[in-house]
């Protein structure tokens, strides 16, 4: 075990590297971070046997600490996984640039221009766990806004992250980079994660991607700012007047389509009006599907098969299919009903009444807001941001699916002619 | 004293009362915040004679406490603050609305219409010190808006923030707002500043403005999202070639015409190359206002009468008429001085190297960089935004100056009519 005075030092030693990478990244041009991203790419490819091999060792090691069939599958890397790993790059590089982009233009009566203009943000550090493609997807974005980055994966993919780190960090050092555009964390210990946490002079921004408790204790200890996503309680409103067999279609899409993920509906809320009319032809389908549902007890007179569902459940991010069920009065019990228990993630109105919508779309404190349609487009992807470094349920600087913009900062750019203040 | 427990409690109180409010806020028209604003201007008017008296209860306590002259200058208010205080709130009024701009519109391949919008953040809690206007002037920016605010003022202020606090709190609540819009937090005690700090279930962002023991403070208890300003230690870059009067002028009305402030310079960084024929002309006008110099063993051979320099003094945020010096070899070791020694705040270059200005622009990782102008129009109103609320050091959510326009979050509002994902 390192003591905590060297690790210290050797995270300093990090920070200091990644601010000097991220001083050159800064000023490189949009073709160049492209041509970086790709060579990185060539650079996974042509590292397959080294990567693969990092990942037997860590599959060893997890099937003898007994880890599930299902985490085994997450860790495994082949041919076709890394061959995955250098698309993914391939397609960040061909995206268009987030970085020096004019956000507003103004000339003042004095004479003085003044533009605002997106920049890097400098070092972004990513604490993220079990899947090691995350390593290169994270840097990808991270080097296309022209940041560094510091990695802290999971200890079940230690030796995949740092093999994979090393070849990155190799490319970009290829490409004119000093040394530290790409770092992996050393060390599986928790108290890295500490004083990496304290590290304020260098990082600008912590991304923890992971459990609650993770995101909790982060935000406990970081002095640095944290972007997050606690969890996902996501809501769909069957509203008095809407199409039933859309929002049939639309609840079974949102609960179990992919049930294990963020966006996927945990509670379903019912106008009263409608109750009767819908919940027959929802309740087969559920039935046909295996969800479990847990309803109040006016529900419970709808669904006698169904448990009774109490106060903990509708704060439950369930990510299974299971799923909360609650007939309410109309949109302003539904609305009141989501912003007590929900996480402030994507929730959705199934309505073909206007002014519900509407105020649904005004009230509901949520970073997405639908009406006729799955929760489970809250997604980088299917919002057409490109790669996706995470969703925020934040309210500051990003909100919802973050692409590489989101990992941007601005400056005042301010020419003059001799202007003083008087 | 008030113990712990009862002060959580009516902490927690205040919150939600905080969250109520805002909920009414985020919602309303911007006429109706308008005509809000301006009731309350109204308000601080009907009120003049009750905020004075409450203003000399501080004053009395304050001259007590021996407070010098000029922070009882600061403390004290008459009809003529007072109404500049109203004044501040009826321009605020007269700005254009933050919420509800669409950012973004985009519709996707599968017919979901995705708009980003500006939205309130919610609550916002502002902590400061001495002047009592601050307090009508950071809840009028808030409510702009659309957040409610809770207010820790400063001790010395405590009758007159209270007094002022109730007045405008009333004015909403007459407008239709729930009882919360404008809170002031009742004890002095730091205790209390501690306990908020940890409302994170109420509050969305924590904005405090002061000196930077406090700020320290504030990032270390806090677990909402803080933006900050730590302190302004801004350069001035006199290039090789230049105009010798400009930069003469602009480095004299950017240490002598206001010191005090954050955007003031602290150190003047000069070229080698033009050191022999700026010096003399740059001596004598800041001997002509008294300034004393601190320079580097090079400076300090033209200029026999200035003290040498220690390392400490590139660090330093002077807010009086002190000025560090050090020449360079040009304008890389002029970013790479600034970039190691700065705080991030503003930064300009005099110089008619147009390669020159562009490596500064690129390279200074500061909020602003200016070319040919004095680092003092580094504020909201002289950028154009309107009301300022402060100047962010920091890189996330909002850099430089802020108006209310940074005391806004978006949200996605995705239109459907019965998308499912496959």
């Amino acid at each position: 075990m390192i003591n905590e005075t060297t690790m210290q030092q050797e995270l300093e030693r990090m920070g200091a590297a990644a601010v000097r990478a991220s001083r050159k990244l800064a000023v490189m041009s949009a073709d160049a971070k492209a041509d970086c991203l790709r060579r990185m790419a060539d650079a996974l490819i042509a590292d397959t046997a080294a990567i693969i091999a990092a990942n037997a060792a860590d599959m060893e090691r997890a099937r003898s600490n007994g880890l599930s069939d299902a985490m085994l599958d997450r860790l495994r890397l082949d041919d076709a996984r890394v061959a995955g790993m250098a698309d993914g790059l391939r397609q960040v590089a061909g995206q268009s640039d987030p970085v020096g982009r004019v956000l507003s233009h103004t000339v003042r009566p004095n004479g003085l221009a003044i533009d605002k203009v997106t920049v890097p943000l400098g070092v972004v550090a990513i604490i993220y766990e079990s899947r090691p493609n995350v390593t290169s997807d994270a840097a990808g974005i991270c080097l296309k806004a022209g940041n560094a980055v510091i990695l802290r994966g999971g200890s079940e993919a230690f030796d995949s992250n740092r093999t994979i780190a090393a070849s990155l960090n190799r490319a970009a050092m290829a490409c004119g980079i000093p040394d530290g555009a790409v770092q992996l964390i050393p060390w599986t210990d928790h108290a890295a994660v500490s004083l990496m946490l304290k590290l304020d002079r260098y990082i600008d921004l912590v991304i923890p991607r992971g459990g609650e408790r993770l995101i909790r204790t982060v935000m406990r200890e970081s002095t640095i700012p944290v972007l997050k996503h606690y969890k996902g309680v996501c809501h769909i409103f069957v509203d008095h007047q809407c199409d039933i067999a859309n929002a049939v279609a639309i609840a079974e899409n949102a609960k179990c389509q992919r049930p294990g993920t963020c966006n996927a509906m945990e509670t379903l809320l019912i106008d009263r009006r409608i109750a009767a009319a819908f919940i027959p032809p929802f309740l087969a389908r559920m039935q046909e599907r295996g969800v479990e549902l847990r309803g109040c007890p006016e529900f419970l007179a709808f669904a006698p098969g169904a448990k009774a569902a109490v106060e903990q459940d509708y704060y439950a991010e369930y990510l299974s299919l299971i799923l909360t069920v609650r007939i309410v009065s109309g949109v302003e019990e539904a609305v009141d009903h989501i912003n007590t228990y929900g996480s402030r993630h994507s929730e959705a109105i199934i309505s073909s009444d206007q002014a519900d919508i509407d105020y649904f779309f005004a009230n509901v404190d949520s970073s997405t807001v639908y009406a006729n349609a799955s929760t489970r487009f809250t997604d980088g992807g299917e919002f057409g941001l490109g790669a996706e470094i995470g969703i925020s349920t934040d309210k500051l600087h990003a909100r919802g699916p973050m692409g590489a913009d989101e990992l941007t900062s601005t400056k005042f750019i301010v020419r003059g002619n001799g202007q003083i203040r008087q």
